[in-house]
């Protein structure tokens, strides 16, 4: 397997994506990548001394973290983040990994990959800790505002293969993110996307879990709009931060 | 100034709610209780020597924490919780509190007392701690699923006037949850919110928060719909019961 790997995307890059990269591989990493970017800037982070299983891609153009993504990648086919993605395209790479800004990341897929059939709109995946020592996924974290009823079905649609192929799960369980635990709890939307959710043979639906239920491991997929994931995700990042920092 | 208690309401009622009150008029607390549920339970709770300020008032009934409240109260008219809210109604009482069913004193406050004119919708009010050491008021953090732009404003209005009367804060900083900070974030309902929270004269409106702010304590009020003001004060202790309890 081969990963595009933006070395143009994230703090401190390339240096800090260039130095990952050789740890991958001094760990024995499996899989062969390509560090998309400035080549020069990435020659001098690799140093002279550059192990099989490594090699460049140049790139001289980069989407900056405030820049609009979608308006940036339209403009300037050069950018590390595009020419990545590209790779996938072409068949050049079988993955690619950015740390760089997320909506261009997410607008390069959407603009050079295109959407998979049967899903409208994108969703961001974030794999939290809980209690019970495996990670949940929590989708959607932000990308889909307001998603519908039919997006959250899709959501979970992706996020059950995700953690199928991607976590070896088995039938991975689907909770939906509401106040209670009742199937008439919540909002038009969740009512709609339970009744959806629980109608869907491909998925192991567990049902309305809460949002303590999260951290607590309840369920291997957490699922919600990018609304609701977002803020939940950033606000139990808030209580570790009191915690952590004091 | 005279506080109705919902007696009957909460974990280990009477006798809990009675300790409760006991403790507050041996720490010299300035209001006089009226303990409202079952005379007898209340009575052996007390003891034989109950101190100056706590008196009882009968009602036998009380609202279940798995009862839909307000068919409950419909029904009945000797509830705990009815009774200590009519209190209130008919200049008996300054204000009630109860420990028991959220959703029962919600309905004894809007079936009895009514709505104060220009308020659409209930919100609930969660005061958390924060980085600061000062608390902030979630508002609204479960009661009105889909609120508007227009209950948003009014949920600001309530929870400035709260923060100013009852916490003593000079023009109250609301925040409007949301995923950015800027304008633009967020999905139709916060973009239409930030725009009637701007204009507000009456606000000291400080813009969007993200869910981290919270517990930063960036704004002393954080406005959100019910749905996402559940989850995130859910989560959060989801977060806070990893950190406890391991």
């Amino acid at each position: 397997m081969k990963i595009a790997v933006d070395a143009m995307g994230g703090d401190h890059a390339p240096d800090e994506i260039v130095r990952g990269a050789l740890l991958y591989r001094k760990e024995g990493g499996p899989s062969d990548l390509v560090l998309v970017g400035r080549e020069d800037q990435i020659r001098k982070a690799l140093g002279a001394d550059v192990p099989p299983g490594i090699t460049i891609r140049a790139a001289q153009d980069v989407v900056g973290m405030d820049e609009h993504p979608a308006t940036a990648l339209r403009r300037r086919a050069d950018t590390s983040i595009g020419v990545a993605t590209a790779m996938v395209k072409h068949g050049e790479a079988d993955a690619v990994v950015s740390a760089g800004n997320t909506g261009a990341t997410m607008a390069a897929a959407l603009l050079v990959l295109g959407r998979i059939r049967g899903i409208d709109r994108p969703a961001l995946c974030g794999m939290l800790p809980t209690a019970k020592g495996k990670p949940a996924c929590l989708l959607d974290a932000g990308a889909t505002m307001d998603a519908d009823e039919h997006n959250i079905l899709q959501f979970a649609r992706m996020a059950t293969r995700f953690m199928e192929k991607i976590h070896g799960v088995d039938r991975p369980s689907v909770g939906l993110i509401n106040v209670g635990e009742e199937p008439e709890k919540g909002g038009r939307m969740q009512l709609a996307a339970h009744a959806l959710l629980e109608g869907a043979e491909d998925l192991n639906f567990y049902g309305n879990i809460e949002g303590r239920d999260v951290t607590r491991g309840i369920t291997d997929i957490c699922v919600t709009d990018g609304f609701t994931g977002n803020v939940l995700a950033k606000g139990m990042e808030g209580v570790v931060d009191v915690f952590v920092e004091g």
